[in-house]
């Protein structure tokens, strides 16, 4: 089995969100995680989409993907309505989420079923998913991607505990946010909750923490990330998955698994996120050209610069004892 | 009015506190405001304490005092009880305090009284003392400080807002945690909230959010800082002033007024507020070396590096459209 491509392969959910915000309300806008992640990753790379869709999904959804080059063959249509998720954050804190409702619809019968087209892909995202989809998706794969990345959520994380240890072994990155790497953990120190993650199996861990950033775990490494400064939050749906997009898609487009290489693609994964927050629905995540993508990776470059205290040379004022 | 040295003064209180944490609970500990602050500030330059305690203060605190050099000419000792305050830190999320019980006793009475020895001092941290003495302290300075920092806390915002206002239009520097600060600016963009804050008066606003680090705000930039990885949190207490500590010392020791100076003084901040929060009481702030001060700040320093993309060098992968 030969690989032909730099290729990223997404098995996740393709969905009509409903969310409230303090700016305003949408419905059945296009949404899921399988979509945000892929009309990021389309920025860097290329990118194949695995997940399934009711006979009430439009035209123009699929046209949206065609036109960011997202191949969709892995987008079965089937029989009734698609997914349906409806969601308020608060006027208080933006980052404070309250699922009004979930219409899994045709989504509970999802059976991912890879073809040649996916099954050799190097690069594998599997989002949010059930953990036992997850893991079908794993064994489908004809060769071992070079990078299998993760991502989960609390409701797995509360019901399917062994099959998520399970999916998690298999992984390389681990996407995870606050909470849920708290709650899966039962560990409330984020450095100590990481290296649970890590004795797991994924080599990367990757802990998401909104508005205040993001912190990458490695073997013998953290690294840090500032959350880009959106001037107005207008929708944080998507954030997590378009980061996962931007992170991934960096490093299928560069081959580069280097600890330089994952630093900068968090750098890309927070611009992606930060463009989804600026609009209801993946408009942003869209619409984003390379000028501004590159502008907000500089602006991160230096929201972050600080000279070290110099070679042997010891803190002025500092007494020695 | 010469100046003779480049002093930091403090004016704030000093306590004894009760708290208890997820790790353990203590009684009657040296604490305040002014306490840490000082004991941080000593490792880097001069400083001098105005503050207030009663007639229960032990002698092992005031030698606590002189053993790291701050100059106590200032702490006025009165008949009745030093200001006691006791706390309760969540075990689901440390960050998250209660207030049990603030028994101001002397503190009630406080009212600042500066000598010639303080007058001039030209770094002048005012600690989250009623805005009304904070205001008394700026009126009482000869010279005007080369550098005014200001701290508050929600307790004053929301009974004290005017004479706040006056204090923060007649400071350089203002520290608030994320809570005060959209509490104040009645705004959630933290970013919107720090130019609202910058409108007033200050050049330079530093929002602390615990764990998740700080960001400093001036004019033209915005700096975003990691907390230091602390492996065990035992109490949070004094972690603020002890940043301020580290923030207004290295300052007031190199006198680099410059952004580059800026940023390494909350590098500083963070490695100080880092060693509070792991002892009850100042203990690690206390005992902390040169060493290990450096050590942190150089840790923080590898956290935070990524290499920029390269001059005119595009993004790999990126259509450009």
């Amino acid at each position: 089995m030969n690989r032909n491509d730099n290729g990223v392969l997404v098995v996740g959910s393709v969905a009509y969100d409903s969310v409230t915000t303090p700016v305003g309300a949408v419905s059945d806008v296009i949404g899921g995680s399988a979509t945000y992640f892929s009309l990021s990753v389309s920025h860097f790379a290329s990118v194949s989409l695995v997940a399934v869709v009711g006979s009430d999904f439009l035209q123009e959804h699929l046209d949206l993907f065609s036109d960011k080059g997202v191949e969709t063959s892995g987008l079965e249509k089937v029989e009734g309505d698609s997914f349906r998720w409806s969601g308020l954050y608060s006027t208080e804190d933006v980052n404070e989420r309250t699922t009004l409702n979930t219409d899994l619809n045709v989504f509970s019968e999802f059976s991912p079923d890879l073809t040649d087209i996916h099954n050799s892909k190097p690069y594998l995202f599997l989002a949010n998913i059930q953990p036992h989809l997850q893991l079908s998706v794993l064994d489908q794969m004809k060769v071992r991607p070079r990078m299998v990345a993760l991502d989960t959520m609390n409701f797995w994380i509360e019901g399917n505990i062994s099959e998520l240890k399970e999916a998690l072994s298999k992984a390389d990155v681990a996407f995870m946010d606050e909470h849920e790497i708290r709650s899966f953990s039962a560990e409330v120190n984020i450095t100590r909750a990481a290296q649970k993650v890590m004795d797991i199996g994924p080599s990367t861990v990757v802990v998401k923490r909104g508005e205040h950033g993001v912190l990458m775990f490695q073997r013998d490494s953290i690294f840090s990330a500032p959350a880009f400064p959106v001037k107005k939050v207008v929708d944080p749906t998507g954030a997590g998955d378009s980061f996962a997009g931007g992170f991934v898609g960096y490093i299928a487009a560069t081959q580069d698994f280097s600890q330089a290489g994952f630093r900068r693609a968090v750098i890309l994964g927070s611009v992606m996120g930060s463009l989804a927050v600026e609009s209801f629905g993946p408009d942003r995540v869209v619409s984003a050209g390379s000028t501004n993508i590159e502008k907000r990776f500089n602006i991160l470059y230096e929201m972050t610069r600080f000279e070290p205290l110099g070679d042997g040379q010891s803190l002025p004022g500092i007494s020695h004892f």
